[in-house]
């Protein structure tokens, strides 16, 4: 598998991780979805999981009052709607708001949850299922992440960000974060005009001057780790 | 496995799940904490994943002003720090303010996290395999509830909670929520004043009259949900 820095975590933005159940589609059915398309998985009478072979696409909820809150997003190569197919194995919880939005076209493969409950398929396919497992693993750090930010206001929240993308570079004072400032807003669960607002009080303050898809410069490090820790 | 009811998912308090790893204990080496301590699990060298044998603890996340997001409360008969374990195979990202909390004597068998990549070991136990997986799918979906109501306000989110023990209990007015109002607030990474201001709010209109471990009792449920969808 190949490895994940520390950053997609930050982004919540997983690189392909899946790419070895490709030798398994056989065992799937083909389904396309155009852009813009809502996908809701987790009503379907039997639960599935999917292989996503081409486009990009979120996972997000959306709230009745159309905020949206993204969490996380993903890439070709990726295994997706893993945590519905095995959990409503055990459980009627099912959560309402939950989605996937396609950013681009996208191709899917279909596979039946029942082949994650399969001994069989376990005993026959131990790298599919490791495989599997590792990356459920790196999907909960992911969560883990955004939820330990989520309950702090807009402005310690972007520092806290800036602060981990840095670490994540060694320490690094300019670098890309791969994330526009839309992505970044919804993965908060923030407004964009909120997000904007705080990225320039940050800039009067001198404590940053570019939060971009392509650049995060920090020209404060100090005051923006004492910020981050408010 | 046995079943998980709705309402483990709204509390993130999830029951015993993984009783059936009993049989490798073997595998495994017996550690014993008190009550109170905090344990930094995933700082070891190599990681790890430990059994609950006996005793509660809490997975959480401090914040640097002393404030605390509690994310999931595991009962005995769970496997824990396994996303660790699998996630650092792959990624470097250690989240630093991550540790868990023993609210009473705890004893706890420790796995090599390297079992759970070993193909053999996969092989020969599918069914413990098929466990493992299917209880990260449950810990995916309650990570993903918390996620999906935290960046709302604290009148908001205890009208969801409100909602969703309700709509879990086949939309009941009067129920036991098995969840103490500190365990509450800290899941909810507020304050324990917080909770209690909006809860008297709630009950001054007259929409619940009772929110504690024992007992939550709706009044008015048309008024909850409008709030609740705020």
């Amino acid at each position: 598998m190949p490895s994940v820095p520390a950053s997609s975590i930050h982004t919540s933005t997983l690189p392909a991780m899946n790419e070895c159940w490709q030798e398994a589609l056989h065992l799937a059915q083909r389904e396309a979805h155009a852009r813009g398309s809502y996908l809701v998985l987790n009503t379907l009478p039997e639960g599935c999981f999917y292989y996503l072979e081409k486009g990009r696409l979120t996972i997000l909820h959306g709230a009745a009052d159309g905020s949206v809150q993204n969490m996380l997003y993903m890439e070709p190569g990726s295994l997706i709607n893993v945590a519905d197919a095995l959990g409503r194995q055990v459980t009627d919880f099912r959560d309402a708001g939950c989605q996937f939005y396609c950013f681009t076209d996208v191709v899917l493969w279909r596979f039946e949850g029942a082949l994650l409950q399969d001994e069989e398929f376990v005993r026959t396919h131990p790298h599919l299922v490791v495989n599997l497992m590792t990356s459920l693993g790196v999907k909960l750090l992911a969560m883990h992440s955004s939820l330990s930010y989520s309950n702090t206001d807009a402005l310690t929240k972007i520092c806290r960000f800036c602060l981990n993308m840095s670490q994540a570079s060694g320490g690094a004072t300019e670098l890309v974060p791969h994330i526009s400032q839309s992505e970044l807003a919804n993965l908060f669960g923030m407004h964009r005009a909120t997000l904007l607002r705080s990225i320039q009080a940050l800039k009067q303050r001198g404590v940053i001057s570019e939060l971009t898809r392509e650049c995060l410069r920090i020209e404060n490090m100090e005051e923006l780790r004492r910020l981050a820790m408010q």
